[in-house]
């Protein structure tokens, strides 16, 4: 478990200030704070929205420019015989974005890399990634993910969406940017980690709805992957925040398309048209079947990129191979994707394609490139089993190499293309040997095996069944999809962890699981427990305060009643908790006993707090006289009153229980005499597994 | 606050006996423990959806025999121009169904009454509301349901059916039912109120997926309606559980109408046909508007329905006037329906008819009365302004009325109804004002209004949303849906609380909102907390057990150090807590230190006290002699060795979150040296508000 890793804390610090500004403001100020909360979330899902919009114009107007220019290069190349030089410009233009792209991330803002998805999943379970909600990680994301999806590479842009999403919940919520130095001074009562993380719920839940079309699915990711514990009125919020990004959505992207006012949205990926969406019973064990290959190809995805990613951890550190690889892997996507096209010959009509470009090539006059198509846009134009098998085969080696480069890459997209491509040589399969069944559709299969390999690969099922009925606006194939995505789950599971799941692992953070490890009854707290810890007594000295803040890197500390004896193994009754942050705020303002008449009559309030919420100074920050190392600070004013502590003899499940279940970032040991023997942080639960 | 409600218990009794249960049996256990849960899930949702199917069934076979006896008569009678006779029929065709089901109700098993939906919801929320998920009750609703709705009262069966699934999960999970005196020794490890709770989630949202074909909507209203933390892996299997049922119920269904394997559900109204379901945007402002108007009819159905309940309850005490009542509605009811039919002309030519059995009453040949098939069937068949008008008024007061009788009944169809009455009157504006607009179309309008209407009655957002979409089908017109909901949801909850939280609060339950009250950080634990607390100390005196247990009411006790000295504010150091359940099982199977030679050796295990859940004897079934009272047992074994307690200085939200958040049922309040001075329950937290 790596260090870097801090906790956030949904538990609220009660202290004597929030009590005093509770009782003073009264319920005008709660009501007041319930109805910028539904604002800021409207905010959040348009910003997150717009977001979304601009990257998918990006990319449509910049493939747009490419293909034109690619095609007609091409075509006349057909003509004149040559083959190398619109395969050196086809190189190039994948190259140039992609190496953008990749300078940007490895040399600006390397957490960038990616799709953003572990890191928020990590942010809703309690973990700060450090700068993974910083604006100028927005911008690196948004513009990373344009670079990557024009450079050809096997990549989708959903991933970052959400990411997106999530920064600019927590942006919008704090009225202020830190990296920017700008402090709007709005809703500054929202400047604590409780009311940020459900901001961000709301923020992801805004991005799955604006990449992917989907607000149920949204709410449902949200939940699925991140809460713990369900909040009624969070949840409402987090539903009006997708909706209103959905809308955003629909009414920019139908305005951009020429057709302002029609608000249905088209969907993620086009499985072709099937106004006959029924199934049958004897479909069932097919369906079955086909979660569980998607399971199998899904697991064995994860294992390789696993390997890979342990390698690159290993040995790709120098940040120009980072570059180099990048660069490396859109070469040899579009080489491959050249090369299929040049080798296969697989021509259909015009007219009935389903791309906006078709491409020529080697095809008679009148006709188009199915595997250009494939290539260029989207896998369902051909039909052809051969380059169809051969699309899958390239598509998913490629797609696992690419995940964890450094560049932003969302993995959705890949893995449905991959998984569509072999549901749809199933559903030819299946069309040679029920030739008269009306039920028999390829489109079909191929949505059940899109579903599969993504379900193999990122183990969603509920959110991932819904997000997928909202996407492609199918509901009939809600049942089959769940089937579908359930199998794909067990199957998957059986072998290796999620990618997202493995992502984190290989990162150190201490993720905390929804249940207690199993047989863990009998191993007690005083064995999970930290000590000897280092407290502070209600009225402390401030050399020792900053002493201990130099020397330890702890970030909260039992408040105590000095010991009538010290036996070196208890610390004194507790009497409350303090957070490093809190103390630090103290001493850069110099709340003083012994100063009190300068600053007590100015009536120091949770204002300070704020202020100073989230990037508080280092200890080596504040400047402390010699002087003023002598005396003292009374802590009780700001330190919670009652924190939750457990008994010595709790076991393992009871802790971990009360930590997850109230989002906490510290509990307290004691014994049975109420004072504190050990404390109990979220590193030290997640190293039980 | 009624004190005949009991807590149900969340947190699991961490005892030496299920440390050691847990240790001697290893990872095997907990696996099969899990494949067991899963397995049960299956039949939960099988045994869910077939009940739902045997109620569709018998209403439907029902009600085509009464109507084609009914047509008879009516259309004779039309020639002979007799008119007294067929009306007389139609009043006992109705008369004597609702009759029988009020008998049943009132007279077998009251609990029945009702749609079940706002008990369940006590039960996810922790409250065991007696009776309630008995075999009996099951059996009573499931008749009683098919009374109603063949007695042409204005109900729905799907309240009955959600209910249904909690009864079926609960005693499935159990292996056991205790109202048939069967033991089928199955399942004996999920008899715990934990677990029991957690299938009857599952069996709630099988009851949602059988009765609107909506598995994912079932999920969240579990979720929605009950649960406080959110679990992946029993969302997952509440989710596999949702899907069973539905896949089942269509099964089923699909091969009684004749087209078996053709799995796609029919949808639960009908709307009409809407080929084009787009919408336009300055649509969205109209949807506002009638979401408004939904909460404001909801609002006004909820005031008056609790006007009656109170008058109900103060009123209509003695069993018979309870069932002259709902006879009284039946006939109310009949006749409102004959008049409407007789005293408009709404004829319309046969053959685009909605419905199955077509009413000629007055119409010539080759007609059919549209009013006749409003009442007799489904709203959708009049396009008549006066008549839809008419419909309107009187069903909504007419299902006001009937809600809360001593009959079985949903709530759902009947609000479904009257707002799509409202809906179409509103459709017809716009049709009448945009002649020309193609996204006119009053079917749409009519669903608007059934989920305004709905919405504003019952107060749910998302799991109504998720359910209506996947009831009709129609996946496009879901932004329209949630936007509406949401209105609906704002305007009524600003004049009062949702039916069923109305009816919660008139039946005194102890229920748990989702936060702690506002402002109530300056209320603390002593405020809080019961004092004088009876303790056990951890050896305890039999005699005094007993005295104690019979002479109060209390369910869980603090076991104590013998405190040192006494002054009558503490009661000696925390060391256990032990539930009434446990002391009366220990003594019933005369578990004494005295005796212990005679039993120590069998190894008394967590068989015991599994077998007894959960109707544990009374105190007065236990026979103690006179020469055992002064015998001691032992409590240290059984009581749960560390039960969540907090410091006397901690403020009400602290105790609120503890206890909302991990399902606990006494929390123990101590003071600096861990003595206990207090005890809070549910009843405690609930005074609050
Ligand atoms: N005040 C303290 N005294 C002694 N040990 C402590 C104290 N606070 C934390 N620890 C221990 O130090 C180790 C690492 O601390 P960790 O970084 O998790 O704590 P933290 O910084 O307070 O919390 P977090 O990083 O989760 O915000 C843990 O094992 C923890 O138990
Ligand atoms: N052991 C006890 N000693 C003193 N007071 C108690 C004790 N247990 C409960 N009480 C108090 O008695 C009142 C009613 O008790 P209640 O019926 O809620 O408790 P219970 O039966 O133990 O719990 P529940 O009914 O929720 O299962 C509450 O105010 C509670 O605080
Ligand atoms: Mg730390
Ligand atoms: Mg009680």
């Amino acid at each position: 478990l790596s260090s870097k890793f801090e906790s956030l804390d949904y538990d609220i610090c009660e202290n004597s200030l929030l009590i005093d500004e509770e009782r003073t403001k009264g319920y005008q100020f709660i009501a007041k704070k319930d109805l910028l909360r539904w604002v800021i979330m409207i905010f959040i899902g348009i910003f997150t929205a717009l977001i979304a919009c601009c990257i998918d114009i990006a990319i449509e107007e910049g493939s747009g420019v490419k293909f034109n220019f690619l095609k007609k290069q091409v075509d006349q190349c057909v003509e004149d015989g040559c083959l190398s030089i619109p395969f050196l410009y086809w190189i190039l233009c994948n190259l140039v974005p992609v190496l953008i792209g990749s300078l940007l991330v490895v040399y600006v803002e390397p957490v960038a890399a990616g799709s953003g998805i572990p890191q928020v999943k990590c942010y809703l379970n309690g973990v700060k990634v450090p700068r993974i909600v910083r604006v100028k990680t927005l911008i690196v994301k948004a513009i990373g993910v344009t670079c990557s999806v024009l450079g050809g590479l096997a990549v989708g842009k959903e991933g970052p969406m959400i990411h997106s999403g999530a920064v600019v919940a927590a942006g919008l919520s704090q009225g202020k940017s830190t990296t920017l130095r700008k402090d709007f001074k709005l809703f500054t009562y929202f400047r604590e980690d409780h009311e940020k993380r459900d901001f961000v719920s709301g923020g992801a839940a805004a991005g799955v709805a604006a990449a992917f079309g989907a607000p149920v699915g949204g709410v449902l990711f949200s939940l699925e992957e991140g809460a713990s514990f369900w909040n009624q009125s969070l949840t409402w919020r987090i539903f009006f925040c997708s909706l209103i990004s959905t809308f955003t959505l629909n009414v920019v992207l139908s305005t951009y398309h020429g057709r302002p006012g029609e608000l249905t949205y088209s969907g993620l990926l086009n499985f072709g048209k099937f106004d006959n969406t029924s199934y049958d019973f004897i479909e069932i064990p097919l369906f079955i079947l086909m979660g569980i290959l998607g399971g199998l190809l899904g697991a064995l995805f994860n294992h390789l990129n696993f390997k890979l990613t342990v390698f690159r951890i290993r040995n790709i550190t120098k940040r120009y191979v980072k570059v180099l690889e990048a660069v490396l892997v859109s070469a040899v996507t579009a080489t491959v994707g050249m090369g299929m096209i040049l080798y296969t010959n697989d021509c259909k009509p015009l007219g009935d394609d389903p791309t906006k470009y078709p491409v020529q090539m080697y095809c008679g006059d009148g006709q188009y490139s199915a595997i250009g198509a494939i290539w260029f846009q989207t896998p369902e134009g051909s039909h052809k089993l051969t380059s169809i098998l051969m699309f899958f085969a390239f598509y998913f080696f490629l797609s696992c190499w690419t995940y964890g480069l450094s560049v932003s890459s969302g993995l959705f997209i890949p893995s449905l293309l991959t998984g569509a491509a072999w549901g749809r040589v199933v559903g030819m399969g299946m069309e040679y040997m029920f030739p008269d069944k009306s039920w028999v559709n390829p489109g079909k299969y191929a949505l059940i095996g899109a579903a599969a390999q993504l379900g193999g690969v990122v183990r969603m099922t509920i959110s991932l069944t819904v997000i997928l009925i909202e996407a492609t606006g199918n509901l009939t194939l809600g049942l089959p999809l769940m089937i579908t995505l359930l199998m794909a789950k067990w199957v998957g599971d059986y072998f290796n962890e999620g990618i997202y799941d493995t992502h984190i692992r290989l990162m150190g953070v201490p993720i905390l699981e929804w249940e207690p490890p199993p047989l863990s009854r009998n191993i007690h707290a005083t064995e999970v427990m930290s000590t000897p810890v280092i407290s502070f007594s209600s009225v402390e000295n401030v050399g020792r305060i900053i002493d201990i803040l130099t020397n330890e890197r702890y970030n909260g500390f039992p408040v105590v009643d000095t010991p009538m004896y010290n036996d070196g193994r208890t610390f004194g009754k507790i009497r409350g908790l303090i957070l490093r942050s809190q103390l630090i705020v103290m001493l850069q303002h110099k709340l003083y006993n012994e100063t009190a008449e300068s600053w007590s009559h100015k009536g120091y309030t949770l204002k300070l707090f704020r202020d100073a919420y989230p990037r508080y100074p280092t200890i080596q920050q504040v400047h402390v006289s010699d002087e003023e190392r002598h005396f003292t600070v009374d802590l009780r004013p700001i330190m919670n009153p009652s924190p939750y502590s457990v008994m010595h003899s709790s076991t393992l499940p009871r802790i971990f229980k009360l930590f997850r279940g109230l989002g906490l970032r510290h509990v307290i040991v004691v014994n049975d005499n109420n004072e504190v023997v050990g404390i109990v942080t979220r590193k030290d639960l997640a190293r039980y597994r």
